[in-house]
């Protein structure tokens, strides 16, 4: 039988997952492999094409590639190019000119998180919709942001960039290197640090304070939560005031349908649900009340990245 | 001549203004009307309308409308309705019903500062820009934000909303009821009241301390600035801070490749523009960082109202 996919790429830091994704979202053919980003991009794209290609020849289907779609961190959707991307130590990689030594096809590229917000229009819960944010709260807060059924990428293709707006003025230190980023607030890090000031701000008795605070995940303290923890319960409580906050101020330049909340921290389901809406809801703009629905991703997070690729693909294909 | 003209309407709380405009952006014909909120909207239409068949039957040249365009406040572009507007006692408008009772032509709707920024783009300074954010900063402070050469409408058509995102957590009281608002710093009321807390809080001399604090207008803290009064300069300052803080939150969400400032408050020129870059610069995320324009509306104060309705009504024909 012959079916026609995109080749999804998901780049990390550490790993690099593809796909092939037909256009219902089925995935015919997945991969992980090491990014080895001490190496050369080129070699990058060589060990995933003869991987690739192998596992072309092994299915038992014609697979028909018709186009490609890269999700990467500083990825520009215009240029097509990785622009000095963090934990990479490549400075600037034309991703196209690459994938074109391997395959003559369309490419389109942007970062992780927009790819993200487009898996969720074309294969996830936003089906349908035209206005909507994603969220992922992971290692880093991203954002995509979605505006009659396109893809914010703004003047220079960066736009989108939710996890550095400003929640505290003169508030913690952020990765970027200034102060008070909802990143440093929100992402799987941030909620730790948030666990960290609230055992020094109290002597609450908590099962977190069995574990070294450099070892310790978002996981963990989702576990303590669900076991009635009050330090767990209350973390998840403060991230959530920092999200709602935001996302109010988002919602009165947007007017989203949803928010759709994706990533790990996002995983901690009802403690950070909850009353992520109860401060969005105290938070709104009065003509926004009530209106705005607050999702969960709904791509297996194994697989997100990969459908996101995908689906990058598939929509530039049909614009 | 025949000349193909649009009819730009903008209904205010006391003046409804109208024009016909060109494609070039050339006003034909204007008049100012009382909007007497106090009847029936129909009766506002009917009274422009006689109007401006009078206006048309003493102009020299043929000017055959084409289409309407109408900014008001709270006004739908999706629905086309007028609900609620403030300062008028209306509560829901079928704006495109009433015109059709008089002139059989396409009819678009949208807020003022929306058809402030279509106006920009179309005939002002933003000419040629796809991704771009006016600010208007008068009696409110309004937003219309364009994202690949369109208005951003959201989901329910009142996005767009920049003068009420919180740039200060439980500050100032705002218009809408909520606290710390844009809008309660940066409007024409918003500088005074900074005015006010500044002479309460120092004992420097000023000539605004001889204006009784109710009475005193933007207008008159310029003219102070301009004598090299500090308090004057520090408003506008302090006036500044809050929108180069707010103007670097929404450059990572759309990565603009200009602002725009039209309004009263931003006719005081280089006292306000200079710190507004100087604090924009300082707050942005690195990738935005001198890449960003702070531009004057180039459309004439007067006229812009119109204008912008006009630009509205050529833009939607043309979509």
């Amino acid at each position: 039988m012959q079916i026609e996919v995109s080749l999804g790429i998901d780049i990390g830091g550490t790993n690099t997952k593809f796909g092939l994704v037909d256009h219902q979202g089925k995935v015919y053919v997945y991969n992980t492999i090491d990014t080895k980003a001490e190496q050369a991009a080129e070699k990058l794209f060589q060990r995933l094409f003869i991987n690739l290609n192998r596992l072309l020849n092994q299915h038992p289907d014609e697979l028909q590639i018709r186009a490609v779609g890269i999700g990467a961190p500083n990825a520009n959707h215009y240029t097509g190019r990785l622009e000095y991307p963090p934990n990479l130590s490549w400075d600037i990689v034309d991703l196209p000119e690459i994938v074109h030594d391997h395959l003559d096809l369309p490419v389109a590229v942007t970062n992780d998180a927009n790819a993200a917000a487009l898996g969720e229009m074309v294969f996830g819960n936003a089906k349908g919709m035209k206005n909507f944010i994603l969220i992922t709260l992971g290692t880093g807060v991203g954002s995509g942001i979605i505006v009659n059924g396109e893809l914010v990428y703004g003047h220079d293709g960066f736009a989108g960039e939710m996890g550095h707006v400003i929640v505290e003025r003169n508030g913690r230190k952020c990765g970027c290197g200034r102060l008070g980023c909802l990143e440093a607030y929100t992402s799987a890090s941030g909620v730790v640090r948030t666990v960290k000031t609230l055992l020094a701000d109290s002597d609450k008795p908590s099962e977190l304070r069995d574990i070294p605070i450099d070892t310790m995940t978002a996981h963990q303290i989702y576990n303590a939560a669900k076991n009635g923890d009050t330090i767990g319960i209350e973390a998840f409580d403060t991230t959530a005031r920092y999200l709602g906050e935001a996302m109010a101020d988002a919602a009165a330049y947007f007017s989203p349908e949803a928010f759709f909340l994706a990533g790990g921290v996002a995983q901690a389901g009802e403690f950070i649900f909850e009353p992520i809406k109860r401060y969005l809801e105290a938070n709104l703009f009065g003509i926004f009340k009530n209106k705005i629905k607050i999702l969960p991703s709904g791509l297996p997070i194994n697989n997100s990245a990969i459908l996101g690729a995908s689906a990058l693909a598939w929509h530039e294909l049909e614009a």
